[in-house]
């Protein structure tokens, strides 16, 4: 059991800031090897709820300016939970600080950008993570022993979906994420879960024809409100995508996919053996076999349990269900035991970098007609 | 009640063929008020075949020679159930004969030739019907019913596949199937269901950007053989397709999706709603609508019953479930009606020329780096 | 390829009439070597609803006398689908002119009439049969034969049910079935299936505690009428039930249980695995078994295909899916292959007696406060 | 925001002593209006795994002897986590010092004894709390909500089940939970939960007709060895039971269902509409409501959101599922609000103790030939 200690800040409170608070509080619950996480400070820009969330997640300490944390000495750990536009400044101060730096995803508004934050990152040698959170399932993580240990044979095909539908409504207002200036759309926001999660499972991807678009064209500047403002960024994005490994697929991003939830999902099929998988039931993984007897072959609902880790260290009996909030505490305790010393799991800046490539290369091929974009 | 009779003959006594024949005689006892169909002849280029076709179909008499089916006087309709290449010549014949033609799909294995066959069935004002059988689903009435009235809203997106994995397994033997000079894979073979269920449900599609590829390249010459047969037609074939009403979508078909037995499916979402749908669950079809409580709003999952015409015609009680050959009935029943005088509900020659050329745009897409091609 | 023949006869035409036929018309397509159905006469009391059935079925003649078509010389068979009160009379005509009889169940009221029918039918020696038809479905001819066979190990539970929503409504009128002089409720109309497929599975059940109970105690006696009529029959039976060998489970039948609108279905466990079904999803039956690499256990969902005997009958590919007169039709087949001399495979009318003697002894112990009665 | 605090201290450091701590560590993070918990102390027999556990866990001290903590004034809750036979010695001496008590379920081995316990408890004022937390998901508040508001009209039945196959292979060896002096078997340990969660839903039981019974009769002292121990507790426990309100069901307990992880779930209709759910899905309740459109209806999957208080205090987004975890929060946020002055809502030893008796007339019943036990 490890004593070391681990100083952590949150920057922002809102969603993903809550997320990463329960997080850092349950991670050495359930890995007792990593390092403490010591709550040192949370920072909005909104003084008292900072404050109000230093008390409610147990922090010791809260401000309203988000450099008083990157620049405070007790503090190892960052996390930046704010908006986009804001990712890059904060992630630089932090890893010139030394820092190693949680930064939630889409890293930044444009490839340039990430190249930057990615350079400094690697240039200083900080343990850096991105919050593709999805990927840290047990679940998945089986999915990939079972795809790299050739249990599903020669892969022939991988088709996989974000879609839910929290903008479907035309009559809801516009907001942050509508901001051009936060980079693109749907293709972001959902796309990068999926294409992450398409990378961590098959590797990668090394050519794109997509096509994005917008569906609201114009929603009202508040609730109720007369006054439409053009939505500029897009609502749907569709991909015929080809694997480095020579496999081909398709990816949909999807943000107005009216009564979807969570449907963030794949199919694989492999010479051997298929797999599928949605995250609205994030406990289960479907798999196929060949070859097994004819009679009573069909594919496998495998529910978790101790035998896919890390499901242990939350819960000793099966199908007990792990939450999104577990996956999150997942990806925080990875990211400490890396920086404790054990072999980091990523995803790091450098895999954003490589998400954002294929996200900028769709954006590209839509705007020529779904021609096909090479991502190098 | 009806009382006229048509008298029926099939070619071909293959799976298609003993499909055609249970849909001819359970047609009337499911649709009183079509035309009698009256089983006169069963053709077979292997005569005994036919003949043991004939007396377990109950057919008056069989032929090993179809040119003998498509003169005979007394019969009115001829199913052509035999591989496609042999499609074109048969339904010329009967045409020519002024027999109402019911022809399996693929049409034809070039649009050239299915352009022949189209005008032809035009010209001498025959019926003609293609064996799309899955649109004859109630389940699928309701869709398009609940589509076309504006149920969903505004249409925003397809995702649709026909997926099974009957050649999956390298080592089973070149097929018939494989044979390029009967036209395209998969694309023709499966593309064609999911494609005409896409412009039953929704209408035209204008554009398609597709990647068409074989996957396995090469099969033995027969069960165990070492000699290796090169494979010349496509198993997986993906398309970004766009629809004439202005919505887009994508298509997959796939004969070797390991694990999928008969995934013929589709999403399908609008402003005010979402349709799922998979011909493994043939008796269900999921609807969600917008705008319902939010506390116990989702997808609904209906089941099919009398409330879903024909389902009734079948069974008095809902829940009890049809099957594929009841399908095939519907689409017979329809058929003989439509000979009988009820409006013709298809799809005919002109259809199934319509799906080809989708068809034909997708194989041209993959050949041009899958770039954008207009369905003209 | 059988060329014997076999004059069928039908008497009644309602939902059960319609079943039988579809399923004489379907039976020799799907099954070469059974004798040939001739479809000599159907009978109704209604003599024009006669005639249109016979028109619509293919019946070479009709009677709205059923002495007529008991008597007549040209019928080997009889289908009786009346209702339960008329059943009797009709089978030991039938039987005493030398008929083999299939009789719907429930065979009667009373199970003293039913034991005169079998003792009727087994001393005349001609074959009988009864409709339960669920337990003919490809799906529980593989679950019995993994039971029988061992794959499941030592069964230690039974859990079945079957439950529709029929009745559900109280504003629904009064019908024949709520008639007492018709036998019990729903524990003899649906009890009946969940019981012969509980002795089909897992053979002999010897002791019952039942309750027994009306939910809605009166209708309507007509749609909208006000005149309201006492029920005197069961809604619910809900059963603790004891297996010959050794093991228990539960059993209910509810034709009451909203939104349900066909739950026939059970789960099983043994020592060694574990099997579920219902026949909402008939195509599939679910299968676990134990022992299995613990990472990727789990319930494999088998579908339906070739591989399942006599699926192929029906259709040579996976996943196409049979209905519920395709049930029908396997029953119908095997009835008359046992006229032709193979082994009869039931259920006859000694199988309907023992299933009967289960509804009594429930009803038994309801009224002795669901106290344990035995079923000798 | 509440600043009053709690001292907390949890006796036992195995799976549930693990399941409070991370419950006690979201608490405030997930509730903002409660009391803040201040880890105090963790005790466990085995003092280096308390130490252990304090630090993992975050309490600021440990001890090996429980009465350290009960009589610790910096303490103002306790939670006992610890095998079933030691409740009541630690429940009482923690009473009898003034604080409020969660207790794990079952209560204690005998009614006898949580009879005296409820009456410490109710006598001292102190609020108690007993583990059942299935009842604390979202998905079943709602259910409650829907019943309790008439939109299932009047009840008609209950189909209640816990499930699970920890204890179905017979190589599996003796362990505590089979010692009879710590209670009956399952009947208790699952039965509790399923019996608790009817009773949240639907009100009091009146009688029972049960059957309880051993399944593997003797186990191997320990892994591998050949001395086999006699099994004295029930495995499967099968009910017919009985509502105040006037409606019946069923309720199985089993722990030797092979194949199921956590089947706690249950069907319940009325005549308005029905609700279905199993904690294998714990995100999901399935809701039919009768009279809507019968073209459209069925029943409709509601996935847990921020709709359904409290999750939106773990996620601000529909769809990205609550766990296992997540529900023991919601229990001791609860518990910790009512300490702080907001109304209770139980379970309470009171309601463990209204459970028991239905427990104990089970196991009665069952040794009485299955006969009725009413519940007094």
């Amino acid at each position: 059991m490890s004593k070391k200690k681990l100083g952590i800040g949150i920057i922002g409170t809102g969603f993903m800031g809550k997320a990463h608070a329960f997080a850092y509080r349950s991670a050495l619950a359930a890995f007792p090897e990593i390092p403490v996480p010591v709550l040192r400070m949370i920072a909005d820009v909104n003084v008292d709820r900072a404050a109000q969330a230093a008390h409610q997640y147990g922090f010791e300490k809260s401000s309203g300016n988000w450099r008083d944390l990157v620049n405070d000495p007790s503090i190892d750990v960052v996390s930046i939970t704010t908006p986009n536009t804001l990712h890059k400044e904060m992630a630089l101060a932090a890893i010139s600080a030394g820092k190693h730096v949680h930064c939630e995803k889409p890293l930044s508004p444009t490839l340039a950008d990430s190249t930057v934050m990615m350079n400094a990152a690697e240039a200083k040698g900080i343990i850096s993570q991105v919050g593709f959170n999805y990927i840290k399932n047990p679940m998945l993580k089986i999915a990939r022993d079972m795809i790299v240990g050739g249990e599903l044979g020669e892969i022939t095909g991988f088709r996989g979906i974000h879609a839910e539908d929290y903008m479907h409504d035309p009559q809801s207002p516009w907001t942050w994420r509508l901001d051009p200036s936060g980079g693109p759309g749907v293709v972001a926001d959902l796309g990068s879960h999926i294409i992450s999660m398409a990378r961590f499972l098959l590797g990668p991807i090394v050519c794109v024809n997509a096509e994005v678009e917008t569906v609201v064209v114009q929603r009202p500047k508040s609730t109720g409100s007369k006054t439409m403002i053009p939505v500029m960024v897009d609502d749907i994005a569709r991909m015929l995508v080809r694997f480095e490994a020579g496999f081909g697929g398709t990816i949909e991003a999807n943000w107005v996919k009216t009564g979807c939830k969570m449907q963030l999902g794949f199919e694989i099929e492999g010479s051997k053996g298929a797999l599928a998988f949605t995250q609205e039931r994030l406990n289960e993984l479907k798999f196929y076999k060949s070859g097994n007897d004819p009679r009573s072959s069909g594919f496998t609902t495998i529910e978790s349990g101790p035998q896919h880790p890390p499901y242990g260290g939350f819960c000793v009996a099966a199908g007990h269900q792990l939450g999104f909030n577990d996956l999150k505490t997942i990806e925080i305790a990875e990211f400490l035991a890396a920086i404790g010393g054990a072999k980091p799991h990523g995803p790091d800046f450098r895999e954003a970098f490589e998400v954002q490539k294929i996200v900028e290369a769709a954006i590209q091929s839509s705007k020529q007609q779904s021609s096909r974009v090479m991502v190098n």
